[in-house]
Order: structure tokens, then C-alpha cells, then sequence
């Protein structure tokens, strides 16, 4: 299969299909701009499983997303998407970089659902932009700008729901979009572990990508969990 | 007299009039964070002179600002404001933080003013912050973000035009907004080469702070030009 471009979390091929295209899942995990890095054996699955259940449950939903369906263990079909240069965050605890950026105290239940929009950019480390930034960078018109938020806030609304119905905080997360060949906007990438932060409704346990990034516990157990708890 | 706080650039001392402060212009010149820092020997006075003419300009114009009157070489009298910890700054051209931020060249015109907020608070290096932010932190009320921006853009129109027509550029500058006594709004601090970046017209010189953040040359001669271009 001819590589389109590999990520530090993934790889993209092409396919058959100009319009399709297949996200094989890795194992690497990386935080801090990559500066931190290891191989999760198992990660890519886990990664895989989840993503596509999420997808599934935002396509019954009405949100289009670019999941075609899982292919195997690791691998994701989905339509070729012309990405924008953005990850969307959503927050509904406090967590992270906003803690670190802005003083403030983890754990704390923001009034309502903080969206941010960061420049992906490896270079220049992902830089918070704010909307004049955005259309200055070109990376969105004034139109996809509120449409995506829109759709973000209620992707927010899908999972927050969701993941608490399985015994699953969801303390904030990260989406990207694009355009699909047919022209129409839709979530991209993945849902997972790697990109919502999850808690444990019950001990308040991490499960997500913190636990490897701070050195929390087993990478690998939060992940089953999260999908135990899915599946269950 | 008493002092109120002393920041890097200037001291502010109580007067016997509770609503009146003193603002007294020192000679410090700081830069990065305050990591780059020397006494420049008559940068007080020039700032003094130039802040003074510049909040006499605005005033006559509509601006409310804290300016009563200038008191002696380097002492401002001023209202006493509920200082908000934001710095509101405007680019009419490309460069500084903003460059480095998101990658992008200097001198470059902006097709129209883009403002930005920044959360004044060293200690957190004075973040960038988006709408929801500040609203977030409780830095602003939704109304006094839109004031404010409003001001801005107003003030921004006048100063480029009066620099203008004395042979500089207004590239960008940082204002701060309080509350007076009286209750408006109104713009406080300093508006001086501390504070705005000011190209030679003709030339392309810089005569601003960035002379002194890098090494560009005589920071004292660049204020003076600055002084006397406003005053000729
Ligand atoms: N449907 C899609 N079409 C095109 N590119 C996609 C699609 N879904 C995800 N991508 C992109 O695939 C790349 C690989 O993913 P990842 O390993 O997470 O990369 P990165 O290290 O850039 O975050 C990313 O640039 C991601 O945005
Ligand atoms: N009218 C005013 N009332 C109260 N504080 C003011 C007024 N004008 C300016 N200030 C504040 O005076 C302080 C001293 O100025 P400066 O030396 O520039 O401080 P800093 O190092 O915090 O930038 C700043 O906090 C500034 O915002
Ligand atoms: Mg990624
Ligand atoms: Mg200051």
C-alpha cells in the first residue's frame, strides 16, 4: 500500500479508491511534542476499538465523521480528507495545558464547555489561535469557523452523555476536521484514549494519555478499561 | 509620598486626592519577560513627554483616558483606576510575538487591525487569551470586551493617522483599560515607544523598543526622533 503520510500515531495509505483512505493505527505513544516517546504494544488496537465505536455512535447521531468502518485489528477505512491545519479542543473540567497556560486549578467544572482552536503546527508547537487568527492564518472561513464549533459543542454534548453512561468523565478532548471528497465537513482522525481525557466516574482513576505522560500507571490497562467500560 | 506599586517601567504613588495617582516615569528599560533589563538614562522623561502629548491628542478626540496632566519632566498625574489585568494589543503590521507565534514574516500589512488580548500576569509570562477565556478567568464582562475592542480600534485609527502624518509608522502597540473613578472605562498606563512600534516612514528605522530587545542601536536617540518628529 502506497503511504500517504505517517504521523507519530498513525500512518495514512491509499487505496483502491482515490476517495478512501486507511488509517493503520501505531503502537507509539508521544507526549510533550514528542519529546517523551515509547512503544504501548497493544495501543494501536485499543486505539482502533474505540475510535471506531465513537465514530459509529457520532454517525448514528448525525454528525458525519470520516469513518467508512474497522478493517482490521489496526487498520480504519475512511474517506481521504482534505485536513484543516486545527485541533478543536473542548474542555469541561479543567486539565492540562489551560491549568499550565492560565494558572488555573485542575479539576474544576468550567461553567460551560471552554472551546479552543490551536494551529497544528509541529514547529511552532501547536499555538493557541483565537478567531482574527484563524482568518488571518487562512485556515478557516467565518462560516466553517462557527460551523465547527457548532458541531463541536454538540459532539461534546454525544460523548459527555456517553461516556457517562459507562462510569466515564470526559474532562476534555481534541478533534480535528476536514473536508470530505463529497465536499462536506466532518470529523477526522481519531477518538480516543490519545485524545480525550477520561476519567474514572467512580475513583476519579486517569485512563487516558496523562497516565503516560506523567508517569500515572500502565498505559495499556487505562485503555482496556476505557474499552471494557464501552463494551459494557 | 506613598507608593502604590512599582512595576519595571514606572512607580505609581498615592496623592492627597484619593482619586488621583502620580505616575513617575523611571529609566528602566526591560525586555523578554524582564530578563533583558538597563537603566537608559532619560527614557523616563522622553516617555513622560510622549505618553502626555499622546493622552492629550485622545482626549481631544473622545478617548477617555486617565490623563489630567503632565506634573514635571517625569511625573504624570493621572485618575486612579481598577487597572484590568489585560493588555490589549493592535497590529497593523506583522511582527513580534506575533511572528514567532504563528510563523509568520515581519512587515507583512495586515488587511485589516487584528487585536489581541493577553492576560497580564508575569508570573504566567502574559498568555495570550480568546473571548471565552476572559471571560473564563472573570478578567472582562462580555460588554466591556466589545467596549473595549471598540476603544481600540478607535484609538488605533487616531494614532496611526496622527503618527502618520509626522513620518512614522504605527506597526503595533499594547494598550491597558480601567476603570476610573467616576466609573468609565478609560485607557491608563503609558502609550510611548515602551509600549508601540514606530518605523521611520521614509527610512524603515525602527525607533521603538526594539532597539533595545535587539541591540538595534541607541534606544535613547531612537525615543528622541520619535519626540521630535511628534512635535515638529
Ligand atoms: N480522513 C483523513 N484524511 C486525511 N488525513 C487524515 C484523515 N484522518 C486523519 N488524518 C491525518 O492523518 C495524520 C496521521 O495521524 P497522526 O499520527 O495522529 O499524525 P500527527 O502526528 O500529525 O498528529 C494526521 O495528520 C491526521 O490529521
Ligand atoms: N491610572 C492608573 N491607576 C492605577 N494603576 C495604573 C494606572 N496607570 C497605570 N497603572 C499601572 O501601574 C503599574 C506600573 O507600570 P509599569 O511599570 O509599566 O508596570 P508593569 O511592570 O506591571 O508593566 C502597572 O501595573 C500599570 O498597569
Ligand atoms: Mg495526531
Ligand atoms: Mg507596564
Amino acid at each position: 500500500m502506497e503511504k500517504v503520510y505517517e504521523g507519530k500515531a498513525k500512518i495514512v495509505y491509499k487505496t483502491e479508491d482515490p476517495d478512501k483512505y486507511i488509517l493503520y493505527f501505531k503502537d507509539t505513544a508521544t507526549a510533550f511534542d514528542a519529546t517523551k516517546r515509547a512503544e504501548v504494544e497493544g495501543k494501536g488496537e485499543l486505539n482502533n476499538n474505540i475510535s471506531s465505536l465513537i465514530f459509529q455512535l457520532l454517525e448514528e447521531r448525525g454528525i458525519r465523521t470520516h469513518f467508512i468502518r474497522k478493517l482490521s485489528s489496526r487498520e480504519m477505512l475512511v474517506w481521504r480528507a482534505k485536513r484543516f491545519e486545527l485541533e478543536v479542543v473542548v474542555r469541561n473540567i479543567s486539565a492540562g495545558s489551560l491549568c499550565k497556560r492560565l494558572g488555573i486549578e485542575e479539576g474544576k467544572p468550567l461553567e460551560k464547555p471552554l472551546v479552543e482552536f490551536f494551529y497544528k503546527n509541529d514547529e511552532l508547537h501547536d499555538p493557541l489561535v483565537c478567531y482574527d487568527h484563524i482568518i488571518l492564518l487562512g485556515l478557516l472561513k467565518e462560516e466553517q469557523i462557527h460551523e465547527i464549533k457548532h458541531i463541536t459543542f454538540r459532539v461534546n454534548e454525544i460523548l459527555r452523555e456517553f461516556f457517562s453512561q459507562h462510569g466515564l468523565i470526559l474532562v476534555d478532548f481534541k478533534l480535528e476536521f476536514g473536508q470530505l471528497p463529497d465536499g462536506s465537513l466532518a470529523v477526522v482522525d481519531e477518538v480516543s484514549p490519545d485524545t480525550c481525557r477520561l476519567w474514572d466516574a467512580k475513583t476519579g482513576e486517569k485512563l487516558d494519555k496523562d497516565r503516560f505522560r506523567f508517569d500515572l500507571g500502565d498505559l495499556l490497562e487505562g485503555y482496556r478499561k476505557v474499552l471494557e467500560k464501552l463494551q459494557g
